[in-house]
């Protein structure tokens, strides 16, 4: 397949890598602004208090202390994809009265002419609380007690979504599967901390914001909204991004709108930045959800009803807790095929961090107890986990129930049989374990995730193609890379749909001013919702190239085609021009034309396709430290077309620590509702010498509504691999795993326990 | 004509008004890159002279010098628009080799951490001349001597052109007139030195020049072409700029590209910034142009001849010497109808500093000769002068000899009458002058000018309308703004062409990575150039937003309208719906759209209009110390539409201060090639208590081809200046100044003659 492109399907290297290894791309935390000072957070010691009294007669005496901003005194925020959802009932993203809602929620900000000054005066601040009884679980506060942490109860969000008749479903089950899963608390920890911002606010009236923001567009949107401003007089600049994985998704918590709030009182440009402590205390978490399921099947292998039950603790203030909701059941529950199905949802808030969106976005946490579950009823059945699967998928042609739209490619297959071999499933299943107390085990899981939003969300996405005067390619587009190679992909897909060389592709900056309205790089949609809008321009700057070159060759534009920058009679191909010269007259030497060749593309994409995935997991787990080593974990994945595989294996290798960090280290630890291990040394990730054998492999199943058959892969990596290693843990010691993350203190209890 | 408007007409305040005056508009000499050097030239000391060797080792071993580039290791520069009008003959911009050719002309560049020490590095440099014989008058140059200061010869350009049968012509007159006119050198002294720039080579091979270039796509066409980089690779960003006048249009000599071929030996951002002293000393003046002028004219006042031999000093290195003379000819000589002209022009090399494009481009020289000319036949027929104009000048309707175009709109007889009034004419020219030694008289004289260059040069402007989801809109133009207001008056135009608000109107950055190609800001262009292409691009948006209208109202789009920001059914009022709730709906809430309106244009104007100009002056001459005062100047314009009324008054009274000071005090005095008065001390710019009363008159053509009926002004004001003070000084004291600038030196030298 790769042979019919010339730039796409290639390993270019990446257009910023330059950029990056010499330290000049620039990063929120590198930028200064003239006449910036410097703001710094007093936060809540008190998971739920009521503020009393603030006095700052003390700080405000400090030489150097500039302006002083409550949360009380902050406009709000409202989200708008929540102000649509709801009929316009407005939602707030960010709260702010008199209440505190978990240890490290903002009370005021200060700016001063440096962080030191600030700092000074948030220890001269006297802040009166009175305290509230605080609930830290979920359970708890879904009782309907005296303790309310909003006005309007401790219930976000409760649906309950019905497809067939559960009853039905299972009355036809030979036999029903139950068991409760609990997945963790887990943080991004991205290289560059989250909260890091400078809101300048210029007499003129216009606001300029630099900030690290993975939806430059929509958040010019919140603040717009909340500022009372138009969104022209908003400018969002997003620097190079070191990491977002969703936790960037929006505003940041506090971050953005207060900085503002102290701009527009100074009129002086405020940095923000959130200390690495910061960012785990008082930044968006990965949700943490308990999940009840119930599983019916026949004894042949099919499913028949499937039910779930789940509690979703969104913390303090709650964001993204419907999408993440919603994406438990379509790409969680509605990877099988299963005639009945319940599904229960509750979202609760508790006097902790807040959740919000995080890679794979409840997939991760749906998987976890669905492929645990599959792998269950398979070793119940006696049936091979693989071909369990095999059977039940829902695959090409069939009808995804929630998307109501049909899959229209699928590798899985394919990925399910790489996969194995790369294992060596067949054989390591078998058994063959080492004597003593390390005993290893193999086990699998799949996954499937959606490319974009467009379903569920707004969802443009935009491009501009401007052809230069040499033939070369300014490519202005919003796609806001966080690291993942987004711009780089995209400079590809418009220099194969153009026929030039990826060199002479650029591509812009990400500024709200000049780059076209663009969702966000988010839900794994940029190589596809963006990568289709570039397509789409490029397409449209190519058909003018190609009436230039019509008249110009006098043959018919039909016959006409652009190849390493040439276009040429397809019927004669000594009948060219290059499309350099073709640019130079058409733009400087016809005075009589001198017009630029631009494309432009905006809209939604016509469908979200999913893309499918399989992990394989070989574990060693020691019976006598309860420690688990991954020994090899393989990820095959189905992209549809690998624009740039080194940039697709870069993302399923990140995904495969990132999901062995969830299922083995990853977990933000709370007594009272204080996180105990706020930093890099406590928080354990894993370092270069936890990583096994990883191996990714990539199958292509070209998706004909995807720009050159591709799909998205950047948040899969992740959602499957904490199940297939506890799968491999059952394989290993029999003992199955039902709650994240696997520390070995929980391996010696289970053992202990068996 | 304002009333049909809502936008345009209106003098609404500057879009950046407010960030000039608080000082955060930041020029180029406010710029920092994190990691930049500084780089200072070494100039030569000689006007002629052979370079035989350059010693470096000195400067090499200080610390903190980084690089040096010799000029002669310095990339070449070609010129666009020279290359292709001969016929890819390749013209260097910016010649290099071992020879000097002016005072100060650059001979290396010396890069290092800060000013200081590269200037110290310079003091160490030694460098060994060997002196040529120098040639500072063209006449001298035109001789075919042994001197030739360049390879090929001291002509840098002749041309002769002929239209009719000159010797008929003369026959045909009853009276025949010859003159020599002088002008002089003058600077363009815009307030920001014209050369600063940082110019940035990246190890990723991309170069990023900030410069207050007028031409941004034109200055990274060229930086390209000469390095030897494709378009995309160059990114050219115009920061605020703090007046051009022509002196920024093009590369400064020396400046971006010595700049850059530092940054690539270092890959450090290069800053150069160039003094007071070196702006008048080494960059480009006007063209000093000496015009023989014989012209015939019947008795009745009718011209029948007009013979025009001119001499212009390029300098040591020529510029825009071309254009220069084609506007004598177009522009100037072309004001008039004639049946036979004779046209001979020759453009020189000279030992001195460059000369090059300055506001009127060759207009103000002719039209000093052409309106004293037509003043002295005038005064000989016993013509009244204003009569005498208004039988000759060629008007509406008239075809244009030289762009073979028809004028379209003229409102020069408005323009006279209106004058006349102002300055009193009738009364005034009649005598009734006080006695004693000073003298009063009244002189005028009329002007034409183009709007752009679309017949001459390639001119393209585009434009990006982006339509926000709150029905408010960013606008991408690369139309730099120079300090006139450019980006005010392209906003006026999007926001009625659009109906909605000035407010909710941004316009971008200038930035070549993201705006359109634009052939830039000079020949009175972006008014009616720009003006076009945002009208034409607003126009496209609001195509598609009466397209989405028309389905959310069910109405036909023929019968929709916008104003107001309410897109209406004509027919019916009453069905409507607001641009914001419609771009939310399209942009937002229908998912299944989700498309940004976005309206694109490129292309050439169709014309390049004329516009028109008279000046009316009042003069007092003192006999005893020669001093002229200008006492009363009126400038009445035919702008086509005043799109903005107070700033094209601020253009005419710009222009109006300039050309009294061409016309009395500005002039560069050499001896011997040194620039004698290369300081605000020394060269006399009109200070305000110098400026008199000064009347503007807006005049309304109603310009069919243009944006709301606009044509340029920008260059106009200064054209005809100097010819009315000049006729005026005649009406005080009968006596004809032919040689500017007008010193009391020369006036009493000619009072002494007389």
């Amino acid at each position: 397949m790769g042979d019919e492109f010339s730039v796409v399907g290639r390993s270019v290297p990446r257009i910023d890598s330059i950029d990056k290894v010499t330290g000049r791309a620039k990063f929120a935390p590198d930028l200064k602004v003239e006449g910036m000072l410097h703001a710094r957070i007093l936060r809540s010691p008190y998971a739920h208090a009521k503020v009393i009294k603030i006095d700052t007669s003390r700080a405000e005496k400090i030489p150097g202390i500039r302006a002083i901003v409550t949360i009380e005194e902050v406009p709000k925020v409202i989200e708008y994809w929540f102000f649509l959802r709801t009929e316009k009932k407005q939602r707030k993203m960010f709260l702010r009265d008199n209440v505190v809602r978990f240890i490290g929620d903002p009370v005021l900000a200060v700016a001063a002419d440096d962080e030191e000054t600030a700092e000074e005066a948030l220890s001269l601040i006297d802040v009166e609380y009175e305290q509230l009884p605080a609930l830290f679980e979920p359970v708890d506060a879904m009782k309907e007690s005296e303790v309310r942490i909003h006005e309007r109860g401790n219930i976000a969000f409760h649906v309950v979504k019905q497809y067939g008749d559960i009853e039905q479903g299972f009355k036809d089950a030979d036999y029903i599967v139950e068991n409760r899963y609990v997945t963790s608390k887990q943080k991004h920890a991205s290289i560059e901390p989250i909260g890091t911002c400078i809101a300048d606010y210029d007499p003129g009236g216009r606001l300029t914001i630099y900030s690290s923001t993975q939806l430059p567009h929509w958040s010019r949107m919140y603040l717009a909204g909340a500022l009372g401003l138009p969104n022209n007089k908003v400018r969002v600049i997003k620097p190079y991004t070191g990491g977002a994985f969703g936790g960037r998704c929006g505003l940041v918590h506090g971050l953005e709108i207060m900085s503002s709030a102290l701009s527009m009182q100074t009129y002086r440009p405020i940095r923000m930045s959130f200390t690495r402590e910061e960012d785990f205390t008082a930044t968006e978490t990965r949700h943490p959800i308990t999940i009840e399921m119930k599983t019916g099947v026949t004894k042949d292998g099919i499913l028949t009803a499937n039910s779930v039950k789940l509690i979703s603790d969104v913390g303090g203030y709650g964001t993204h807790y419907i999408g993440v909701i919603a994406d438990c059941l379509s790409t969680g529950v509605g990877l099988y095929r299963c005639p009945h199905v319940n599904f229960e949802a509750t979202a609760v808030y508790t006097n902790k961090s807040m959740s919000g969106a995080f890679r794979g976005y409840g997939n991760p946490q749906m998987n976890f107890a669905q492929e645990s579950q599959m792998d269950i009823i398979a070793d119940k059945l006696g049936i091979d986990p693989v071909e369990f699967r095999l059977e039940n998928y829902r695959g090409l042609g069939e009808i995804d129930p929630v998307f109501d739209d049909e899959i229209r490619s699928e590798g899985l297959k394919e990925c399910l049989k790489k996969g194995a071999e790369s294992i060596g499933w067949k054989e390591k299943r078998a058994g063959n374990r080492p004597e003593g107390t390390k005993k290893r085990g193999v086990g699998m899981s799949i996954m499937l995730h959606g490319s974009g939003a467009a379903k569920g969300l707004p969802d443009p996405a935009s491009a501009t193609v401007m052809v230069n005067a040499d033939g070369s390619v300014n490519l202005v587009t919003a796609a806001a890379d966080d690291g993942q190679g987004n711009r780089t992909v995209l400079a590809q897909i418009a220099a194969e749909e153009l026929g030039i060389g990826f060199e002479q592709i650029s591509v812009s900056d990400t500024d709200t001013d000049t780059t076209p309205l663009d969702g966000g790089t988010h839900g794994s949609r940029q190589t596809y919702c963006g990568g289709l809008a570039v397509k789409k321009a490029a397409a449209d700057a190519k058909r003018k190239i190609l009436g230039f070159a019509s008249q110009e060759l006098n043959v018919d534009e039909g016959q006409l085609c652009i190849k390493d920058g040439v276009v040429f009679n397809v019927k004669d191909q000594t009948t060219n021009i290059s499309v350099s010269d073709l640019m130079r007259k058409t733009q400087i030497e016809n005075m009589s034309v001198c017009e630029q060749t631009i494309g432009v593309a905006t809209g939604v994409a016509p469908a979200m396709p999913g893309y499918f995935g399989a992990n394989f997991a070989e574990v060693e787990v020691d019976t006598k430290t309860g420690k688990v080593r991954v020994l090899k974990l393989t990820a095959a994945f189905d992209v549809g077309k690998a624009i740039n595989p080194a940039q697709v294996e870069g993302q399923i290798i990140g995904g495969s620590v990132m999901g062995i960090g969830w299922a083995l280290t990853e977990e933000l630890l709370l007594e009272d509702g204080k996180i105990l291990n706020n930093n890099f040394a406590d928080y354990k990730m894993l370092g270069a010498g936890d990583i096994p054998e990883l191996e990714s492999i990539i199958v292509e199943s070209n998706e004909p509504t995807g720009p050159f058959g591709a799909k998205g892969v950047g948040e899969g990596g992740m959602v499957a691999v904490a199940s297939a290693i506890a799968n491999a843990i059952y394989n290993a010691i029999g003992i199955r795993m039902k709650e994240l993350c696997i520390t070995p203190e929980k391996i010696l209890d289970a053992l202990r326990k068996w």
